[in-house]
């Protein structure tokens, strides 16, 4: 008889948001005149239009179709060269980071790259996962069979955790113990922490020291705020050009950024020294252009990383990961592409500035509403998610509950994210202007009453 | 260091087309007044514009997602209801043919579905591939791990080959050895051939004695041809209605079809008693509505299709296909999804009909060219693609190169599917029918030469 991938036996029933969901829906069956009450910060889904570049590149990409002449059928399975080229050029060699337009893969969104990447790796990787997390690190890999069993915690056998908490502001240090493989996340999802050029340097020299790979998500790169004035880290305006970045004479500016030494914010893990030999990034349309449902990632893979055999021969990945596209794929909707590559024209760019700016004013209003109830409020500056502390005593699911009975807003519970998640929660900054500010509203008188 | 999965590295190097690509690129190089003669008839993928009902459809949600209104984030990862409720109706139900919408699975393309499928099933597996075959079965079992080394003759030790032979109409028996996971494809690419019903309830019987699951591509099922008059196998116009689809009261017709016992072609294996236990069905819009670009296709798993675990516990693949999806991806783009679902429209049918009708008649012209220049020629009744047998001596690559230089015609050689199809070459119909008329004038003339 036929086998089944019994990896998937050991997921954990419960997936993070159908839970959510269930319980949203319980509480609307007994009150229903919440409903029309209810706001919704839990998942991290965007709500505001499409930038209109994209719609109408859609548009015309739908009717070229609808003409022999202008008719396309399969594309290259990696992408369009017109959106790779677009990607390494304003993405990254326009900020001075080294990248061949063919060490962009196009993908259908970073989430399914997450999980795909995994095809090119051996199931003997050591992996390293911080704890809390987006939780698709843990499942694909419990899914691809690089765990044991769960424990009670919900924790799985066989990953290295690295805890992520006030005390290292929630940015892990590389850790003593071995691991082929290391995820991160910055700016990260849930906690909303970022990482200093200082730290990604240390899990870069971490990676070559170990000859591990580091898989670094940068979805939410277009949310590290580079102004002066508003970044907390970036301590005002006489900073002196350093690093990589500062150095170089053939980049150009990188914005309004002050680039200081180790202290400001990297928005790719390629900016680091080193890193183009062992990391691979992953980035998405998704929170920029708001394509959660158009549906549009890429994964940055430099020819330059390595990684072995059995036999120890090294050899490059970038080949593999072109042949998985190859033989597993016909490439992204070319629809969408070209709705990706509208992002760039400088209409694009304007409407994906006013979309990230937007989330992010109400990033800034529900961080000060949790402040004004009381609640000690992480994240939410260089990030779309608000990471707060329950109240003593509270675990994060009561404190879901309890938003959601008292307030009528839902939330997400920290310690969906992982056992380090406990005594937290999640706000997603992903609304409207009005929503946010009834949240707030709501925080703020919650303390009163 | 981080390892790779070695498994890559058993594929072989040269991936068909891209060495199709190659011949042709150096055949232009040498020859450059050849480029505007030059007709393709290799790579399967579609001309002709897409229907018109499709791109409307995908404008009218493109616009959709520019208001706050109707705009839509993260969709359901399985695929929307609108849409999996249209396939389950038009393309099952209405046929007599049992299936829940959420048997239905929503994906960007078959080619990824047939990889993908291996997520949820384990590596003991024995699989059996038809020879020749599409190419994807294979390599996405090489890259799984399921295969020994390549041979030779380029096939892979551990896999159990079926041959498709002129003896066996390309249609091979059940064999005698176990199998746990057999890849069907009908009508089939490479050989256009087709499997009647008493042929596929054969398939359906081994796989019950043997515990094992049926793959089922039907991504050409649109091609069968039912119209009496045309189809050779279907025997007249008084056949008289038989068998789960003749005796279902509450089905529609099944479109001119004559049902006859055994001898008709299904065109899904849902039709066979049974198959339902034992049998995953990939579909496609690639080929009806000219998907190739737009990129949607679908799984069918019905919810009784069960695998064992290692010790014997016997458990439905539906909750592991539905939780890989949650897990790995969020979705086909709703543009694309709404442009499909605009396919099962009055107006969407009546113009998939009209490109598949079409690209049949390039079929019948194509058949006849060959024929005239003397080949002998099989499939493109039923199917888009027509497998022509090499004049005496002639290696299908050599055949390829004689195309090449002296009809101006690419073609794709029977070797490029296994080593089966060596003394064979695939002419595809997709094409405009100037070129298809074309190429067969060139054909005829060849004769004579």
């Amino acid at each position: 008889m036929a086998f089944l991938n019994e990896n998937y036996l050991k997921l954990q029933a419960g997936y993070l948001f159908p839970e959510i969901a269930r319980r949203v829906r319980e509480f609307l069956e007994g009150n229903p005149d919440a409903a029309k009450r209810l706001i919704r910060c839990g998942i991290g889904d965007v709500t505001e239009p499409l930038p209109r570049a994209a719609i109408e590149a859609m548009k015309a990409a739908a009717e070229e179709l609808g003409h022999r002449e202008t008719f396309r059928g399969y594309g290259p399975e990696q992408g369009y060269e017109f959106l790779r080229n677009k990607i390494a050029q304003f993405d990254y060699r326009d900020r001075g980071i080294e990248i061949a337009d063919d060490e962009i893969f196009l993908s259908d969104g970073s989430k399914c790259d997450c999980g795909h990447i995994l095809d090119i790796l051996a199931e003997q990787n050591k992996i390293a996962i911080t704890d809390p997390v987006y939780p698709v690190y843990v499942d694909t890999n419990v899914m691809a069979g690089h765990t044991g069993p769960v424990r009670a915690d919900g924790s799985y056998e066989g990953i290295l955790y690295l805890p992520c908490t006030i005390e290292n502001n929630f940015v892990p240090e590389p850790p003593r113990e071995h691991a082929d493989v290391i995820y991160l996340c910055f700016p990260n999802n849930p906690t909303g922490a970022v990482a200093t050029r200082a730290q990604l340097a240390g899990w870069v020299e971490y990676a070559h020291d170990h000859d591990a790979i580091l898989l670094f998500d940068a979805a939410y790169e277009a949310y590290i705020d580079d102004r002066p004035h508003l970044n907390p880290l970036s301590g005002g305006e006489n900073g002196i050009g350093r690093g990589r970045l500062g150095n170089q004479g053939g980049g150009r500016p990188y914005g309004k950024r002050q680039v200081r030494a180790g202290n400001e914010i990297p928005h790719s893990i390629f900016e680091i020294d080193g890193a183009r030999e062992c990391a691979i990034e992953f980035r998405s349309f998704s929170k920029t252009g708001g394509f959660t449902g158009v549906r549009c990632g890429f994964t940055g893979l430099p020819k330059s990383v390595l990684a072995r055999t059995e036999n120890g021969k090294k050899l490059a990945l970038h080949p593999l990961w072109h042949r998985r596209w190859s033989t597993k794929s016909n490439g992204v909707s070319y629809l969408v592409q070209r709705g990706a590559e509208a992002l760039y024209s400088a209409e694009g760019r304007e409407q994906v500035r006013a979309l990230v700016d937007h989330y992010m004013g109400n990033a800034r209003i529900l961080s000060e509403g949790a402040r004004a109830a009381g609640f000690a409020v992480h994240g939410g500056t260089n990030a779309p998610y608000i990471w707060v502390e329950t109240r003593p005593g509270q675990t994060s699911w009561q404190t879901v509950d309890w938003m959601l009975g008292e307030l009528n807003v839902v939330i997400t519970p920290g310690s969906g994210f992982g056992s380090r998640g406990e005594g937290f929660f999640r706000i997603s900054a992903f609304n409207s202007r009005a929503n946010a500010e009834e949240v707030a509203r709501r925080l703020r008188e919650s303390k009163s009453s």
